[in-house]
């Protein structure tokens, strides 16, 4: 099955890249790896979900949070591959941030819900190492920011 | 002499590689690099720290985790190159997260525990590039979370 | 315009490499790309700014501080040049850290300080991916860390 039959059967439309908010490029090819920069959970040109994890944001909203991250990671990586993500060598690596509470441990439930995205849509190509880190605040006051390094033949 | 000549006369048991904690891969391999996901300090299967620097853990004991974080990347980069350290080209880069409290600056002291393993362990192929970062929170309020870029052969 | 050129008529002079404050290296060169550790805004041997943006830190000194630690990036990609600016192909990914109070959600404009001096430099090869997170505690108390992977020839 194509990436893009896989798509359609799991009811997932890949959004339009989100442009940087700031001075920056979404992704950055070097050799056959991509770097993608952070991104956050915009969803139609606004601002999803706000907040900490712990306190205005619950576990579910932050796994929505996560999982819209990894849906905006996907279409900067279709952008990188001109629209053919059949051209996904491998997903080598989410860096997951949640802005949550001290004390929170729960960051690889969260991030999870990208790393499930990636591995729905990608299947083994899909598998990647990860780092799911907290923190005491996040760009526009997210709950959660992702960032991904891919290679793309 | 060699990687595990050095590691028998250090008295250092490379451990099991410690399992995911979440739906990810403890590394994944592109070209000659390979990125391994964040290592916490998992001991015998079980964490052998847990706590924030500055507030329940001592700086004494963040380094403990840190040692452990980087032995447990060590397993993970054993398990890469099918049990051949000798194939380790550089250790490229480790990216070391510190739960601590606010204001705590100690992190760079904390993470040599794990840049003096990596050196003790590679020689000349240990010496690393690096990121010590604060945080107020980890994945299971673990101490030390560190991850690591590696050149192998 | 020479890279060297475009220095003189910003009036930009690159500082000296700052040495690594623990047991590490400033930068890893592994095939075509560098990893650069952390930098922090060293001048003239000594920390230039200190504290958390949104207390003891205004925006505008962290952005100060960002533009430093981008500096002090140009300053070790110099090294891994030898000498040679004209050798770096891309400016791949910044990663930045800023030491802020909870709910500060300004990082992005507080890193774009380093991305602006990027290209500013090195034109369309400065245009770089990126990530911004917020922290609660930085090495040595210092506002701003910020890493760097950089593409030479």
């Amino acid at each position: 099955m194509s990436i893009d039959q896989r798509l359609a059967e799991l009811g997932i439309d890949i959004p339009t890249p989100v442009a940087p908010v700031a001075n920056y490029v979404p992704y950055v090819q070097s050799g056959n790896l991509v770097s993608i920069s952070g991104q956050i959970p915009m969803k139609d040109g606004k601002l999803a979900f706000e907040g900490k994890v712990g306190d205005s944001v619950s576990i579910e909203d932050a796994c929505a949070a996560a999982r819209l991250c990894a849906l905006n990671i996907i279409a900067q990586i279709k952008a990188a591959c001109a629209g053919d993500l059949e051209r996904v060598v491998r997903i080598v690596k989410l860096g997951g941030f949640v802005n949550c509470v001290d004390g929170f441990g729960g960051q690889p439930q969260v991030i999870n819900a990208a790393s499930d995205l990636m591995v729905d849509v990608f299947g083994d190509k899909g598998k990647h190492s990860r780092s799911a880190i907290g923190t005491n605040a996040l760009p526009l006051n997210v709950p959660v920011e992702i960032d991904a390094l891919v290679e793309i033949g």
